[in-house]
């Protein structure tokens, strides 16, 4: 089969073999996969990976051994491959496994490619009524999702995004759904434009008020983001961390203390969450698409996506 | 009056004017003074202060304007010092007050003196059956007290505390009423001696589990310190702070954000909850006590709480 494989360089291969799900696996057939800020940081280094890159997808089930009854239904799927007897497993934080395979990421193939197996437990049935071109954000919506379910947001809160990327778009729908006072730094037209209309408001990084926001999200992955973040935070303020920093960042930890500051790190999120408010029409990522290119020109989409003002490249795969 | 003032080096001073009280504040005539990390850490240079140091006694009301009735009663002190019209006053978060004085530490003279001014509603009355040896202990442990008030405890946790010198020791006695399992990094002999008898476990850095504990607290104020408290939290974890840091300390803000860390910087806690403890003798804190020095001798007890095996330094200024 066809596949963008990642080997320090992404190419395309065609001499890959259709993986084979194990017994209580699925193979999916993808259709539309995303590409995310994760693919082209594993593409600089962050992380070794070598195989089949993505980890963002919707797609069908062609074959599932213990569920034939699946065979045909529209996938998502969350994307880390747990192996349900270490401590973590057995404490229901199988995210956190420590044996865990992750999709695209960690020893396991991923969703630019015609094919790809994920375990049945991984897979979301996705509502009629969502399109591919909205079933493909499932993932990073559910992310989003997550603030939401680490920290309480109340419509009086005063919150702050930093950084209006791909997932920051994400996040600022994610938390205008909570009716907060919202303001987000948007560096880009391009970022701004596409939030208009989604009860937020864009400012600049001079205009952020220092030591008066409940809750800021950081989703720079800059330490200059996390810099002012952290600067915008009241005493007793929440900072929650959705984005990852090459290396080690300087922190004033005694900052944290004096103004006792909480800060949360969070990274997966609920699927039937996204899947709910995507049937619903409440999040609408689609504004997000700037191009779609067909898995034989998967690599030119993961450029695309490192162009500055591309939010979401798609990569389709049938 | 006689105080000990700091100005680059403490030094006895007999030459000071009694203070003299606000409309809503009271003189208080200091009975015992505790000597504190962050009066040492002052003495270092950390925060710029010059004025009489101290800020943990317990007193007697010896002049209150607004509330005569309260003359002769024995209080102990919360030590910030609030404007009450702030944006963090008007919000209910007076500790946190932008106009604040502290007590020793900005803008205020302290306890390390025959006499000390607070706001009346800072003092609180202390219980008969509390001794002025307990008593003086009432704002560390009230610091203590804060880790339960801002994360929830579990008798099911398994809980880690870094660091078991004077403050250390308030900790592990007040997460040990929580009946959590617990097990404390004690470095030196003095401090695991004092910690026996009030269920926790002593263990050496290199017994530590990594990745195996629900929730850990960082008291050593050692970058090491919150190296080690870091490693030994399991994914979505709790750090709780309870110390201060000599300049900024690198962290790996990725490995928070895939391990979805928490962290909770906590500073002063709640005087009527420590007066409750000690009142019913469920956390006793003079085993801690070795040394009492007379305010002639304060110097002295500074430099003793200085020593590697000295806890708690006490200052008799009767």
């Amino acid at each position: 089969m066809k596949a963008i494989w990642l080997d320090q360089q992404p190419r395309l291969r065609s001499d890959l073999p259709a993986p084979s799900p194990a017994a209580n696996a699925a193979l999916v057939r993808v259709r539309l996969a995303g590409v995310c800020s994760t693919d082209l940081a594993l593409m600089d280094g962050y992380y070794p990976f070598t195989g089949v890159l993505g980890h963002e997808f919707v797609g069908e089930i062609s074959a599932a051994p213990a569920a034939p009854e699946r065979v045909g239904e529209r996938v998502v799927g969350s994307i880390n491959i747990s192996c349900g007897h270490c401590r973590e497993c057995l404490a229901c934080r199988p995210s956190h496994c420590l044996n865990r395979a992750v999709l695209g990421i960690k020893r396991q193939d991923g969703a630019f490619a015609e094919s790809l197996c994920l375990p049945l437990k991984n897979l979301h049935r996705v509502p009629d009524q969502v399109p591919d071109t909205a079933a493909v954000f499932t993932e990073p919506l559910a992310a989003a999702l997550e603030i939401p379910e680490v920290t309480t947001i109340k419509p009086s809160d005063r919150v702050l995004l930093v950084g209006a990327g791909r997932l920051g778009q994400l996040i600022a729908r994610v938390l205008a759904l909570t009716g907060a006072d919202l303001d987000v730094v948007a560096r880009h037209a391009h970022q701004r434009q596409r939030l208009q209309g989604i009860g937020s408001r864009c400012i600049a990084e001079d205009e952020v008020a220092e030591g008066e926001y409940d809750l800021v999200i950081e989703a720079s992955g800059a330490p200059s983001g996390f810099a002012l973040a952290r600067r915008a935070l009241r005493p007793r303020g929440t900072l929650c961390l959705k984005s990852t920093y090459r290396g080690e960042v300087p922190v004033a930890l005694s900052s944290l203390v004096v103004d006792e500051i909480r800060i949360i790190g969070s990274r997966c999120g609920p699927f039937p969450a996204a899947l709910r408010l995507l049937e619903q029409q409440r999040v609408d990522p689609t504004p997000l698409i700037d191009c779609v290119e067909p898995l034989a020109n998967g690599v030119l989409a993961l450029q695309r996506a490192a162009e500055p003002t591309v939010l979401k490249a798609l990569i389709d795969c049938r």
